[in-house]
């Protein structure tokens, strides 16, 4: 596990338990290395986090701002929602780690003899759906952040529209990569019933959220090219 | 600007001179704050750099892998190419918030007599352009990454193929931030040659680099989604 490793690098002096305390450099090398995890989830999450900053920020630089009275109830709504959306971003991000590492011990239980295989699949099944929660959760809550930010391409400051275009079209991409964690485990399930609710479930946060997403990033980009003189 | 307000929440006990160094939290604070930078422009860098490195780790995983022979050359030509890709990444972020600083002065000159309009104008001309410069790299870089993140959803380890697809949508849209900061800056040049060209050259990376890591995305989507029993 890269927490593991990270310690290491640093003598023991320094025990991390968040990878968001980490450094964008060492976060990138943990991504980088050949260890399975942090993987797409923690990258999706990262992602995300990053995008919902900048929301915060746009939230912030409008609140108060003359020309935009009519905003300013929602702006106070938005804000603490999209700290929270934030804290639980780089939360589940650390929860994705630690639900591999189930999964990664029941794919390597043996599987010679029946009872051997038996085991192996009742164990594997519930490591697989534990796998799938932390990106349906991401995905819920990138939603929730694709809603307030497809709002504030209409209502915030016009100023910031490049930094509110790039937060809805980092958002898309983040429910994408998270999406890929839920499939990926899921047709490894062996209760179908569970598994097509489960994808059913996560195709619709999908298509809703990257609709809503990209219209908005096209939205700023089209206002964005409209040259005034 | 972040560095400083960074700084100072240490005491001034510690200086940093790159956003890199910094940990996530203290990034998407800094992203979050009402200081104007760090903006769209690092979160994009940010965004690539996270895609890139998970690149990195599917290039090592399927380095020297069973069943991966016909790979090994281009994965071998990869590795060093994706390191220096990411490296460049963080560096271009750091430069897009120093970029910043003049700009910003330069909208705030007076501009009363004509003398000061003349003046402000080729100020604010040359730091438009200077403004351009780092996210028109960040897009060259993330172009050459695309290609690379393309090529391994077809070498990749098919085990890692939710990690590969993570990184092309990922990809796809810090590209898509990085032309808004262009897009932005270029339509107030007043020189509309320099301008046109600029965004000339940037509107073909978006489609070729989007169009590319899209396709790439899907292709991965596609295959997870076979179930196969």
């Amino acid at each position: 596990m890269w927490v593991v490793r990270l310690t290491r690098k640093r003598n023991n002096t320094v025990s991390h338990d968040s990878f968001q305390e980490h450094s964008v450099t060492e976060l990138t090398d943990a991504l980088a290395s050949r260890e399975p995890t942090p993987g797409g989830g923690v990258a999706s999450a990262t992602a995300a986090a990053v995008a919902v900053a900048l929301g915060e920020m746009v939230t912030r630089l409008t609140a108060n701002k003359k020309g935009y009275e009519n905003a300013q109830e929602a702006l106070r709504e938005y804000l603490p929602k999209l700290e929270a959306i934030r804290a639980r971003l780089l939360e589940l991000a650390d929860e994705d780690g630690k639900a591999f590492i189930p999964l990664s011990k029941a794919y390597k239980l043996p599987r010679k003899t029946e009872e051997e295989k038996a085991y192996r699949n009742s164990v594997l099944e519930e490591a697989l759906r534990r796998a799938c929660e932390p990106p349906e959760y991401m995905m819920e809550t990138i939603c929730e952040a694709i809603d307030i930010v497809d709002d504030l391409t209409r209502i915030g400051s016009t100023m910031l529209m490049s930094d509110v275009g790039a937060a809805a079209t980092l958002l898309s991409s983040a429910l994408r990569a998270a999406c890929l964690n839920v499939f990926i485990n899921a047709r490894s399930m062996k209760d179908t019933d569970y598994a097509t609710g489960l994808v059913s479930r996560t195709q619709s946060m999908l298509e809703d959220g990257c609709n809503k997403a990209d219209a908005a990033y096209t939205r700023v980009e089209r206002g964005i090219r409209w040259r005034k003189n």
